[in-house]
């Protein structure tokens, strides 16, 4: 710093003012101007570690995470939130502890020594979480998980909205005979997306079969068996709504091992958006997005609200759309005309080719 | 602190002595534990900050990536870099600046001014990389990446001995007529593919043909495109190598639809062992693994050996070796028996079933 201070021609205090931001000096722009552009010249980098011992904030949020570094469809969560603390000129870390609890307990306690500010704690997916002990009292949030205490606010994706967004494109195009393959374990994303499956058959008057849904293992040689069941039926459906994508990717197979073209005999909807996956079959799958890279970035957002606002944050639960992402797996049924038909007596009002008009479903019961 | 030695009935100055590890000094083991309990029943925390400024040493060292967490095939790296820094009582934090340069400065100085003590400079894919001018002189290395500075130690995939490893797998079940998709841009995954097939090939005195090596974009679609025009030949391939599993993909749906059958008709071998692609195909993938776990824990290692013991730190430039996983997409082709057969003319001297025995290829020049 007194190297900054003589190149400069001003006092090692004025340096000292200049950089670490002091509030309330005069000093004028030219003279902070020469300050930092010498400081810049002389590689001078501020002491962080003494500035937050001073100031009592680090400036550093930490991402915790069970698996996401190893759920390559999860990824988005870190990416949003890094962006966004950038944004925000915050530092975000990140932190993978693994699904063992007491490294876990380790390594929060490691980020606690060195002053973080605030958690994200990050779940690969969708599910009901206890925070560790370790996190009482400190700012914390939650990503991809809820929580039973309601001091702490949290975002998960809206898997209800999700499955009535994947199977109204279905009914849009004209489909009625329309089968399930759920995920076998019993979490917020299987009850969900059959609930989401359920409200809207009913409101297009669609009689809920229970041969139309399965339960499966959520990869695409879990999705081969599920979608073979469907499909070896007498009546069986001509469109499936897959869990995932990956299910889907199995369920590909599984049509066309049985001569069904994709979409002419049986049309499909996923859900996820995985890369390399639903991009990368043919067809391309139509399916709908978790909302990864946004729920990371509303976690950021509101973690800092939460340290730089305490006196106007409220902790707020929250759910995020699953937007539709339209691809090539959706025709209508055979016998019902070919492409997107089925305008003419579209049992839940909706548009052919009015992809942004499935929203309205959203606000209904 | 007072309340800790209050607690264990010892001074204050023991229970700094025990909590900061300060050597040399002579207090029983007995003491030590009753600390440490006290210090444990009423959770209290290190302040990391104010003994960094003691010691001069963070243990915190910081994984920088570009879009590691936007490529789901190499999150392994993330995952080898974690487990190990853990295993080794170093706290590692993980930072993606995206490919903006600018951002990258910003959040490398931020980690310099909290006086982390190392960095793992880890790009996406392999690739020949300047390092940032702000990291000169600090401890470095450098992962999934090569750069010009001999006092940088770095770690690669060999990407030679992977494409041998896959060929020759191709060779041991019979294959004779081997095509190549190769990837379009001039790094080092390409070139050092290519010159692996071309080596085995003509250590098996099969001899080089410009039209069985195309080049083409590497994801699903690129694929499907350019084992089209493979498959379209009037003599084509029966066996083919891909840049990646996500080529293979496509190259799937492209025999699919001329008929051909996987394996008997068409073989493949891919490259990465990219999770529910390579697993999620029918039939599996045999391929060879990327080794990023590998790579970040070595690239972990070395960075810590750096940092504590500079003295014995010889800065290494290496390259890991990228093992073969086993699927369902190689047999015999038709003509020459069924099976993993073609021991019997087997012409690089490998026995049927004897996977390991492929490695000593990577001894040959």
């Amino acid at each position: 710093m007194a190297d900054v201070a003589a190149r400069a021609g001003v006092s090692v205090t004025t340096v000292s003012h200049v950089l670490n931001e002091v509030p309330g000096k005069r000093i004028s722009p030219e003279t902070r101007d020469r300050v930092r552009l010498a400081a810049e010249e002389l590689g001078y980098v501020l002491n962080g570690i003494a500035r937050s011992l001073r100031t009592r904030r680090s400036h550093v949020i930490a991402m915790i995470d069970d698996e996401i570094t190893i759920t390559p469809h999860a990824f988005g969560i870190i990416q949003g939130a890094q962006e966004t603390a950038s944004k925000l000129g915050w530092l975000l870390v990140h932190v993978n502890t693994g699904v063992d609890r007491s490294s876990e307990l380790a390594e929060i306690n490691a980020l606690r020594q060195r002053q973080v500010d605030g958690f994200l704690y990050a779940r690969m997916y969708h599910r009901q979480v206890e925070l560790p002990e370790v996190l009482d009292g400190l700012p914390t949030v939650l990503v991809d998980g809820t929580c039973p205490n309601p001091a702490i606010s949290s975002v998960v994706p809206d898997e209800f909205d999700g499955a009535r967004t994947a199977v109204a494109e279905l009914i849009r195009h004209g489909h009625r005979q329309i089968g399930l393959i759920n995920n076998v374990d019993d979490i917020p994303a299987a009850v969900g997306r059959l609930a989401g499956y359920r409200s809207v058959l009913d409101e297009a008057g669609i009689g809920y079969r229970e041969d139309f849904v399965v339960r499966g293992i959520s990869d695409a040689r879990g999705g081969y068996h599920s979608a073979g069941a469907l499909l070896d039926l007498d009546d069986p459906p001509r469109a499936i709504f897959c869990f995932n994508d990956r299910v889907a990717m199995g369920s590909y197979h599984a049509a066309r091992e049985r001569g069904l073209r994709i979409p002419e005999d049986v049309s499909f909807v996923g859900f996820d958006n995985q890369v390399n996956v639903a991009d990368g079959l043919f067809p391309g799958l139509t399916t709908v997005a978790l909302p990864h890279y946004e729920m990371g970035a509303w976690g950021v957002r509101t973690l800092v609200e939460q340290i730089e606002r305490p006196e106007l944050h409220t902790p707020t639960q929250v759910s995020l759309a699953c937007p539709l992402i339209v691809r090539e797996s959706i025709t209508a049924p055979a016998g019902r005309g070919q492409g997107a038909s089925g305008t003419n007596d579209d049992p839940i009002g909706l548009e052919a080719g009015d992809v942004p008009a499935v929203r309205p479903l959203r606000a209904l019961p």
